[in-house]
Formats: structure tokens, C-alpha cells, sequence
């Protein structure tokens, strides 16, 4: 049965999550209903919570990592889905214009990312929502032997192989030093080893070591040891030929200078910060030592699909990336919980006890 | 003004293209109205007209390579086309599916290449007609200072592009031998030598030999000179690094099996053959040479996208594959013409003088 | 003590495997002498005592997969070598040609692989001989922790680096078939899985398939079992990305174009077949699912670098591919055993006790 | 007749060149005896004559874009050099170091690229000498239709072939913009073009900006017309895909951040500055934008025999890249010219009226 009113959760100002109702609009023939499992909070979400990343707009009814069930599908859909499918959804995309002829929807030139795509009255995408209506287009099938907030590693996960695409990973060959153990950072590691690399994780709290060491990664404890001088002697005096930055900060920034090889190395700057970040860049060292320099932010359509597949063929496991899962009616706990050091909380939209 | 009823060229048998008439439907939301310009005729419609392909269906109403300008827009485009913008189509996609994530379009699981996507009695794309709706995202919009029928090049450039991904063409330093000088074999050549390939082509027809000499590449006369020796000639007893097929011919692919390097070469086999050629491949030889034998088929969305940047820009210049312009009440006379070794007829959808 | 003559094996005839004496010739500036460990029997070895591939020539002083201990260096050496250091050999190369400066060594002009490069009297690299004097450009450096059989895989890991590079894998995303789990397709599936590929493998015989599964690899018992409707089985009906042909054989080049991919698979001729098998290769099929069929043989200098590296870091683990050790004073029994479908059969030529 | 004697330019001290006098060593079975046409002047060169790179030593017997006639050859050499040929020369490496075996001999760790590789008292390549032996593996056959001065680009062409390589130009689609029309600036522009990309150069100095025209180069004159928003207007408002500084100066830098694509541009700081400029790196924008900063230094093996196939082939010309031709006895004067914002200055080391 699906309700006259669907709850979803949504920021209304710094610091306040609140669970809201509204009415679901008509299915039309490219859109598929999902009855919505779980949405884990990202980063960019708990920023606005945070105060941090204000400029998106209130009230944001954000959320963008999540998994659900299919149970109605338009008519002009073919055969990709069905009825009682497990979908985890992408960001929106026209699917129009150059940028989405690429694959780049990240790019779109007629959609925003967290625009008021879905009401007058709100911005974002309705992750946090019991239901939602999407176009197909903007779904991947899962794995029904998936949990679903492992479903919902998708987006997250389509980031890091854009990341994995720009920095060219070389199997079997590269090491690969991951500064910050966080959701992303532990993620980017996992994918990096996934890939044929090998894989070194620094960080300086406790709980994330402990984490990293349990997902099996080489860790360097930065609060007790010089990253540089430990990837220095992990590499037999090498150094790292790609070093993945996985927090926005100044001090990583520069580490990454130090830990790289001397020629030839790639330094992906794969995460904002706020407040912002410098990096002392000597044009001539860049020159001399070849270093690469690479941004990396959002996700193609062929990342996206590619991250359905690794998660669906269980070529990585994200499970201890998974913090704590919190009831919907409870989402202002969820922020509290999600703005402390915490690996992903995974809000339940349909209440039920996982 | 719209006329109410469009008029569009199609197969009906064998030996046999027609006029016809239907009413256009209503345009929705994410849809452009087209006044076609040109529709060029492409060897998958006059193979067809042959009786060689004729497994595509009748009635045909066919035709891929056109162009035209909008003339009306849905309410959801965005801002990438606007009426008057000229536009090339691509073949029809879900967008939905995996292959179609993914960009390859050809592969589309869930919308037919030539089935009836606009008609419970036609097949095909329509090229042919005078007016069309067609979804936008099956649109590249196009430079409006090239003429039409140049414009129409997307679909077969696009096509060439992808062959280039596949061959991983190396800029200044491969030289590439083409087989065969219709319309796709210098269209390729065309391509080979804008991305920094030295290129030779290899023709026996006395009017495709001079074409191509006007074209400016080096030509062997293959009625004349044998190609193997004439390749080893040219690039100082070394071969090829790389030989494109666009005939599908036994005996040009043998060719290209002596006509290579010594090691490392790739041949490419861009065009089917009908009826059916053969290949002597030899696995230990395939092994120790270490040839790439690479086919080739379709474009992917950013292949497209790329067609129509390369033609936007004149990266390259299709005008002397135009064999003739021949207007639409006259397509069983345009069939006839290319049916006859011409490069390119090109039907002119709204009947001025060109 | 270096002796005055040093021992070494080399094939008389057809199925005649001799130690024989020789001295040892003076160190010059830019040679090492390396007291040898092991030489591992390749197939090459053996197919020619086989009487398979007699164009060699005899005698044969053949081996090339190989490890020892630098006991001296000449004076023109650098500081890459120090006596002391474990190595392994590669192939002779000139080390001017043009082949050479691409760092296709197994393509050198001026060096033929298995001349009579040391001799006059007889062929081959001596391999299998207890001392030998090279050009320190011809070694890459070992972990002493590895043992002297694992350290001798330099050579055959190169050949399937160089595999690797030819298919660009697609790590984390593809499945890849290797077809024959003898010592070269097991290798090929151990490098795959390192760089990311999931790796299934098909054989018949028994004690090869309980090696495959001991290595951790999903396995087809193509005994028992129809290899294309088990490929299709584990895939989701979608079929193989990559078919790795580690044997040369009719029957498995025909299966492999049966169980790939719809479109855009890719099948590796990685081993010749003696006598030559035959491949059903239809031209228009290659073309229209845009397969490519690709030849590997050998490796570039880049190749056994890396693979020098991946051993040294296991990241992949040779062990179960060595079948037995044998002094070289029993090469003949030897050869018996390299020819009855074993594992690498390793020639101790310091003779001690492993 | 090989002089007793031979002649040769070298830096005593910051703005003094001088001929000096040596005997030739003996030749060994490695290497080559070379009859030297021309030796280019480097901007290596010319800054240390101008103080700028003073830390490479005094006496420098630099010069290293030379080309010359083999006279006679060493006894191990093969079949790729003989006598009457002509060749241009490489930087000295090991060909032993696992650098040197990835091809990367810009890295070599065992031989320094200006050390007193050929004398205990003079640094240098000698490239000014009349006369020189070096190893074989150092040369490069060149094509003998050449003029010398053209053939002595293999060196500086390497470079700019390692620039295009770690820029992973897309041919048929890029848009290049190189800041700096000096002989690198236009090396890079004539490259990027023959590999297909569209190319745009921007400059201050009124002769080179005739220079770039003559080349057939689209040109910004970055005295009186703004190149970021010259750039937007030839692109469409999209912006370069590709900026290679070709210049190290701080302005130029800036502007390189300012004239790029929105998403996923690529910045090549191809040149050292001197003094050291600056570039206005803000991490959080790098991130956002998806640039790519890119060091590029020196060539690898590969890169110098792409080179020397480029001019042989005349994919590239080069001719408007020198500026005029000097005797070795007036090696000063040619310094005085390499220092007056000039192109190539040729250094005739035979003495005869080109």
C-alpha cells in the first residue's frame, strides 16, 4: 500500500533535521516509484547541517545515497526494470545536453545538482523520502542480496572510480598512499586494492586505524609517526607513486608533496575543504619532478554503472564503512551522530528493524 | 507552416522506393519538431534496395543520415536547442539501459536500431521524411555554416570514431592504409590523418582513385600495382602499423595480413561483407606477430558527440564524398544512383534547389 | 671458489638432455657473473626435447627462466648491482636497434633470442648452467626472501605483463576466461586477479583443476562440464569480458568465441599450439560484436621490470606452480618430467638439498 | 680524415664561451665515432652562459642538440649503424638502472645527465666538438634529406613527445593553447598540431608572433589583446581543453587557470622559470574543476625515437625554428644571439658555408 503522504526528511535551517510530509506526484510512462529502503548521510549533507556549505539553500530536502524497492513502473520503461527490482538512484541529469552526451552528468548543463528539481518549495534530491518518483534513467539495478545501505554505497562509490579513471591506477604496480581514513578515504583504499594496488592508509584517530587495520590496509598512526618518513620506509625510500587525498587540508596537502616519488607521481586532490585549503605548489618542482596534480569530483553515468557492478559483484565490502543505522522520525540524532567522527548513518526510511 | 501531413521516403520491396504520406504526431515534452534538410543515402539502405540485407523488414522507411532545423521544442529541453539551431540525429536509444549508461547506444537493449519506433507499420528511422519528432536527446546540434547535407555526416562519422577508439590510433607516429575509397574508406582516411596518422589509401576504381588523390592522400591503384609491395614501398619494407578494411572482402583481408609490420600491428575490420568474406588467420601466426584483428561497429553517444565537434569545427571536410543531390520525389532515382559505386546521394527533403 | 669449468645442460637431440663443461670466459666492464640457483624448464625447453620445435637447432644450451647470486661485477656497472644481490636474467637484446629503444626487446634486430649468443658451438642462453658472465643490463634485481624457483619467474610473468597490457584490463570491471591451467594460463589468472579481474578457469585434467581451486580461482572442470554454458552460467548469461587462450588448441579457440560477450569482448592468442590449431574466425562476425582478436608473445623491457617488481612485492604467489626440484645432474629425468603435464620442474644447479 | 686534435665550445664562466682543443679517445666495440655537423643552442645552455643555471659546474662542454655522420663503428654494434649515416644523439644513461629499463632515462640513477661523463675535467655532453664517441645506444638514425640543424631537434622534439604523452592530447577534439611562442612554445604548437589538436598560441613578441602566423598557428597577441578573453572568443566561450606554458612566469601561469574549460582541463607546465615564478593554486578549485597541473621534464627512449621519426617522416616542420647559423669560432657571438630572444641558434661545427 502506498500512502497519500510520503515523509522525508529535510534541513530547514543550520543545525535542524526535521521529517516532513507531502503528497507523491503521478507516475508518468519514463518513471519508476520506489518504495525507499535506506539513505545514508553524506558528507555534503552533514556540511549544511554543519552550517559549512550554506550556500545550497533551505530547506533542503537532500540525501542522495540511498536504495529502494521498485513497485510501479511507467510504460515506456522496456525491460530494465521490473516490479520489485532493488534500484539505488544517481544524481539528476537531462541527458540532453553535451556534458550528458559525454557521460559527464555531474556536468549537466540544464539540471542542478541540488536544485528544486522536485517542488517549488524545496531544494534537493528527496533521498530521505518513504517514496519517491524518478526516471528510470537516473537508476542502477542492485543485487537483492545486498543490505541496503550497502546498495546505497553507489553514488559515493561512482566518485572514487571517477577518481580511479583520472589517476590511471596502474595494477599490480602502484602504491598508494590514502591520507584520511574516513567513509571516503577507507572507500577510495578499498577500491585502489580492488584495482591491483597496493595500499597504505594514514590517519590520526584511533577508531579509523582500528578500522583500517581491520579492512586489511597497511596504516600509518599520523598522531605517533611522520607520514612521510613511515611511506618512505614502507617503499624502500621510493615513495608513493599516487598519494590520494581524502580530506581537505593543508597539512595533508603538503605531506603529499614529501611522500611522492621523485618523479613521475600523481597527488589526487579528491576532497574539498571548508574552510578552504592552500597547497605550497613550486611550478618548478611540479616541472622537474613531473608530479600530477589531479582534481576529481563527481561521477559519469559509466561510473555510476561500473559502481553498481563492484558493489553487485561484491568485488569490494563496505560494510564496516557503515556506522549505525537510525529510524527515520529520529533524523535530527542522525545529524548529531553523522557530524561526530562517524563512518556513514544509515537512515531507515521504512521503520522496520534491520 | 506544418504541413499536416508529412511526406517520407521508404522501401516498400526489392528494387523499390516510394513516397509516402502520414500525419505527424503530437509533440511532448521532451521532444523536438524537425524540418528536415537532406537525408543521405547510406550503404544500409541501398544494400537493402538490393535485396542483400533484406532480413531489416519491409515497409522501410529509412534513412539515418540527415539533418534539419527545429522548429518547435517541448517544455522540457532545457537550453540546449532552440528553434532555428540546425541538428544531425543519432540512432534511437532507451537511455535507460545498461549498455546505454555505459554510452553504447548501438547496444541499446531495449529500442531496436531499424524496429518500428515511430510506427506500428513502418520500420526504420525515417530519415526520409520531410518533417520528424524525435526525442531531443537524439540530437547533436550542428554548425549552421556547413551545408546539409554535410551536416548529415554524424551518424557515419561517428561510426569512423569509434573505429579510431578502438584502434588507439598513436598521433605523429602510425601509418595507416586504408582498403577501399567509397565513402567510408575516406572518411576514415579523413579521420586517420586529422588525429596524426600518415595514412595510404588502396582503391581500384579509376573515380575513387582520383577522389582520393584530390583529397590529398597517397594513393595505390590496386588494379595496377600490387598493395602489399606498394606498402612495403612506402614505409621503407617495414608494413603498416595499422590497416583499416572498409570493404568487407576476402581478398582485401588477406591483404592486410602481409601488408602489416612485422610485430604489433592491428587491422581493423570496419565493414561487413555480403555476402559473407572470409580471413585466413592463422592463430600461431596471430600469436607471434602479435596482431590486434579488431571489428568495429556503431558509435557510442560520445562518439557522436565527437562526430559533431569534428565537423562543427572542420576538422575535417566530407564535401567531396557528395556525390549528387537528388530530390525526395525522386528517390527511386537517387537508390538508383547509389546503388552505382557513387560516394554519397544526398535526398533533398524540401525539394529547393540547392 | 668459481671453478675453472663450469657444468651446464643442453639438449643433444631429439629427447637427449647432457651436462657438459666449459670454461668460463673473462668478466668485462659492463658484465656480472652470477653463480646461477635454478633454471625452471619452460615449455620451449621441453617441446624442443619433445622434437616439437626442432627449427632451433642443436645443441641447445637452452633454459631462460632462471636466478642466482652476483659473485662479480665489471667496472662500468653503476651502483644498480653489488655482489651479493639475488637476480634474474632476461632475454639478450641489443640495446640499440629501434625494437630495442621502444623496449621491445623480444623484437631486437641486431640479437636473435635463442642464437648462439655465447658459442660458437652451441645455441641458447645457458640457462641451465651453474656459473655465467652477462651484460648487467640483462638483469633485474630479486628479493632475497623469495626462493630461487619463485625469483625464476621473471621471465614467463613478463610474457604475461606484456598479455596484460595488450588486453587493458579493466580492473575492477571485467571477468576474464583463461582457457588451460598449465603453469602459463595459472600465471595468467594469478596476474588478472592481482590487477583486479575476476578470474574463472577452465580445464580438464584432474590434478590441474585441484591447483586452480587451491589458488583461490572459480573453476570449470571442462571434463565434466560444457565450458561456454558454465562461463554463461557464472556471468548472468552476459558472457566473458576477456578469453585468455593459455593453451593452443582448435577446440579452445572456437569455445572462446562462444562464451564471450555480446559485444566489444576481447580474446588473447597467448600461446602457439604445436602442430598449429585453426580458429573459425567469420570476418562479419568480428565486425558486427566488435571483437578483438589479439596476439601477445614475449615481453618489453618495461615488462620484466614489473614483473621483477610484482614478484619482489608478492603480489602474486608462484608457489604452487613449481612441481618438483631436480639437481642438475638428473636433467634428463628432468625433461621426462616437464614432459608429462606438470608444473615448472626447477633445475637446482648449485645441487645442494632444498 | 679524423683530425689528431679535435675543436669543441665550452662555458669557462658566466658569459664566456671558448673553443678548446682534446685528443679522442680510443674507440670501443660499443660505440661510435661521429663526424658532428651542428650542436643548437639550448635555453639550457644559453642561461648558464647568462648565470641563470649556474649550479651545473664551469668548465661546461655543454651543447646536446647535435647531428652529425658516423665515420666509424665498434665491432659490437649489429646492423643499425654504419658508416655514412647520420644520426643525432640522446642524454647518456646506464641502460642497467630500472629507470633506464623503463625506458625513463631522463631518470637514470647512475649516469648524471651534465656530469663529467666523457672527462675528468669538463662537464658536459660535449655536443659542440667536432668530433665525439659515444655508445651506440645513444644515437638515433636520421634521415639523411634533412638539413643537420633540422636533425639536431631530436632532443628538444623528444621532450615536447613526453609533454603530448603525459597530456594524453585527444586528437580530432582538443583545443590547445601554448603561452610562449619561443622554439619550445612552437615545437609544442607544430606537435599538438600534427597529432590533431586545434592549436592556439599566445605571445607578446612582435617576431614571433609573425613566426607563429607563418607557421599557420591561430595567434593571440597578448601586448594589446587580453589572451584569457581571446581564448573564450576563438573557443566559444568554452574555454581551452589544453594550456601548455611554455614560458615560467608567474602571469602566464595565472592566465593558464583562467582560459581553461570549465570541467576537466588539463595545465602543462612544460617550462622551468628562472627565477622561480608562482602559481595561484587553490586546492578547493582544483577539486571542483576536475584540472589536471602536469609536470613535464625531459624524454624517455621512446619519446627521443618517436622524435627522430617525426622529422624523418617530416611529420613536423622545423626549419622557421632557427634562426641563423655561426661557425664554432664565433661561439661567442652565437651565445650573445641565443640570448637575444631568438630561435634555435645553429652552431656549424665544420666550419663550411651552409
Amino acid at each position: 500500500m502506498i500512502p497519500e503522504k510520503i515523509k522525508f526528511g529535510c534541513l530547514t535551517k543550520k543545525g535542524m533535521a526535521e521529517v516532513h510530509e507531502r503528497s507523491l506526484p503521478q507516475l508518468k510512462a519514463d518513471e519508476l516509484l520506489v518504495k525507499q529502503e535506506v539513505c545514508n548521510i553524506c558528507t555534503t549533507d552533514y556540511q549544511q547541517w554543519q552550517g559549512l556549505r550554506e550556500h545550497q539553500g533551505y530547506p533542503m530536502a537532500g540525501g542522495h545515497e540511498c536504495s529502494g524497492i521498485v513497485v510501479d513502473k511507467g510504460s515506456d520503461i522496456g525491460n530494465t526494470f521490473e516490479v520489485g527490482d532493488r534500484v539505488s538512484i544517481l544524481y539528476d541529469y537531462c541527458g540532453i545536453c553535451s556534458q550528458c552526451k559525454m557521460g559527464e552528468i555531474t556536468n549537466c548543463e540544464n539540471i542542478k545538482m541540488f536544485g528544486k528539481n522536485y517542488s517549488n518549495e524545496y531544494y534537493g534530491l528527496f533521498g530521505f523520502a518513504t517514496y519517491f518518483i524518478r526516471k528510470a534513467k537516473s537508476f542502477v539495478k542492485m543485487n537483492p542480496k545486498l543490505r541496503p545501505e550497502e546498495a546505497a554505497f553507489v553514488e559515493p562509490l561512482g566518485s572514487v572510480l571517477q577518481n580511479m579513471k583520472k589517476l590511471r591506477l596502474r595494477p599490480g604496480k602502484d602504491t598508494v598512499v590514502v591520507i584520511g581514513a574516513g567513509t571516503m578515504g577507507l572507500l577510495n583504499a578499498a577500491v585502489a586494492r580492488a584495482m591491483g594496488g597496493r595500499v597504505i592508509v594514514s590517519e590520526m584517530m584511533d577508531k579509523k586505524i582500528d578500522i583500517s587495520r581491520r579492512m586489511g590496509f597497511e596504516v600509518i598512526n599520523a598522531k605517533e609517526e611522520d607520514p612521510v618518513e613511515k611511506v618512505m620506509e614502507f617503499t624502500n625510500d621510493l615513495g608513493a607513486d599516487v598519494v590520494i587525498l581524502a580530506v581537505g587540508a593543508t597539512a595533508a596537502n603538503n605531506q603529499a608533496l614529501k611522500m611522492i616519488k621523485k618523479r613521475d607521481a600523481k597527488i589526487s586532490l579528491f576532497a574539498a575543504g571548508y574552510p578552504a585549503p592552500q597547497m605550497d605548489i613550486d611550478p618548478n618542482m611540479i616541472h622537474y619532478k613531473k608530479i600530477e596534480v589531479i582534481g576529481t569530483f563527481g561521477s559519469s553515468l559509466e561510473d555510476y554503472n561500473d559502481a553498481a557492478g563492484m558493489l553487485n559483484e561484491k568485488r569490494i565490502d563496505v560494510s564496516l564503512l557503515i556506522e549505525e543505522r537510525i529510524s527515520l522520525d529520529k533524523i535530527q540524532e542522525a545529524f548529531e551522530k553523522a557530524n561526530s567522527n562517524n563512518y556513514r548513518i544509515s537512515v531507515m526510511l521504512q521503520q522496520k528493524t534491520v
